[in-house]
């Protein structure tokens, strides 16, 4: 991602930030958009359609790393940005209890959770969004499931890389399932 | 600590990451150790004494780096052992839901946690120990304080940078404040 | 409370609820009301000022039962609207995870939380709030405390029952210790 | 059950607990047994086989009534040494944060949890069991499910009036879904 990039090459090298990558884990997030009905409770999930490097079209929650220096609220406004939009209008959530902790591996043997890039170590945050949401450059479209539909089967088959787990366990945090 | 040092340059040299640490966050644990009550309170906390680089004296948890490759179940069992020894028999704790996440930067002001070397994403887990413990090298002693006497200013009278509030909030997450 | 007894009545008169209430532990809720900043954090606590049944003045949170038949965020919408008037614009949190469950009996020496009335299990949930409050008849006055000023020696001594340690987990929830 | 009529006689009369369980929702405790991995991972969930009253055989877990005046723990603690023995030695879990809460009502309507004889309030708990379990003369048999096999289609199938959910919530509270 270009995008990515030129955020990376303010602090790191490409080169430096492939080589720290391959030898540290990385602080990842896990974003999953939700509408909210009138009683607080999540009715549909946004999921990204994207093309991965192979050339797999796959839905995808909105993910990314933390900064040097970034505080994770401010990570997560960044990043919720820059997939739905800044016209999004998130509500940070409490960072300091995610729904979750994702371990991400290369090896998809490890947990399920796969990431061919690094050992990722993502905090799982649920993001309701009030806003106008649109779906940035890099991805193809953007769909709001309704909660009811997302069944695992329909998950498993939608997403890749274990992603499905990620966003029935963030269903679960708010009793849903 | 020397200790750290040896596991690190397995996988970068201390250059690589004295660099790859000023340029990334780091994924780092916080852990508390605790002795439960037959009920499955905690009673006590488990508290090293520690001589920081400038000579100060003050009172810690257990904390360290998680490895690349490495699962967070597995850095938790690791540094347990490295710092209250080979019989302490951590009883793994859900690493799916820590107890809080802590945002530690070199600058105290940004949020209170303070580490002067580097960026830390700290998750915070509480860890009961079963078995016999008794400090590293690295420490001078280790205490089991009771929990009705960990009040917030004997808390933040011993322990720096921060680490009053881990504390405390490992305390609240068990109902005891 | 008048309007307790109304409600009530509805159900069961007012004999059977008081036998009912010496017999069985009672669903409760535990409301804290707060302001968020605009990064998602609680920069004000909600308290009420009351007069309690032997003239003793002291600061409340939002607190009150669930009735037969009612749903957890029902309950939670209409003792803030009871509190803090039809304008308070609640956002209901998610139910389905309490950030903390609170015994009270009304021995204090039993959990240090105590109720005269009745055993009461009291599921804790922060309330962000976004509208125009207005403290009902039921109360003499309603403050919002910066949470910074909201010390554990302040809550102690305005808060009684054991309900500064509930504000003070309720804050621990949010990373704010 | 003789076992829970016997137990609410001491409190209240038969019919004034029904006649109270009519009108009050009822504070109740939903625990899953489980058999942890030497990561601290849960690998198999304890089920007891049940005839209902209406003749039908259900896979169930442990669940039961908060009495007046007594504490969650030692709730906890009677319910698993009613169904699963007196040598299965429970870890009692924190019982501040169960890992999620569930309304269960009359009418399977409203939330998908069922109770045909109550408005139950349960608090959900994951309790590790480390001793022999025998299952009590209510049930006709106890196994332990491999956590990887206990699929969403076969909990739903197995499982009635709604605890396949609660079981699945269980599961993603421990990252395993």
């Amino acid at each position: 991602m270009s995008n990515e990039t030129e955020i990376v090459s303010a602090w790191l090298t490409s080169d430096e930030f492939e080589l720290a990558r391959q030898r540290l884990p990385i602080v990842y997030l896990n974003l999953v958009p939700v509408r909210l009905g009138h009683d607080g409770v999540p009715t549909h999930i946004g999921l990204l359609l994207r093309a991965t490097p192979d050339g797999e079209i796959t839905r995808m929650i909105v993910t990314g790393r933390v900064n040097y220096g970034e505080r994770l609220s401010a990570a997560i406004a960044r990043h919720i940005e820059k997939d739905l939009g800044p016209l999004a209008l998130p509500r940070v959530p409490n960072v300091h209890v995610p729904f979750g902790v994702f371990e991400f591996f290369p090896d998809p043997s490890v947990t399920g959770l796969r990431d061919s890039r690094q050992h990722a170590v993502a905090l799982g945050y649920v993001v309701p969004v009030t806003g106008e949401c649109q779906p940035s450059q890099n991805s193809l479209d953007l769909m709001w499931m309704p909660v009811t539909d997302a069944t695992p089967e329909w998950l498993n088959s939608e997403l890749s890389d274990g992603y499905a787990t990620v966003v029935r366990m963030a269903m679960a945090a708010h009793g849903l399932l």
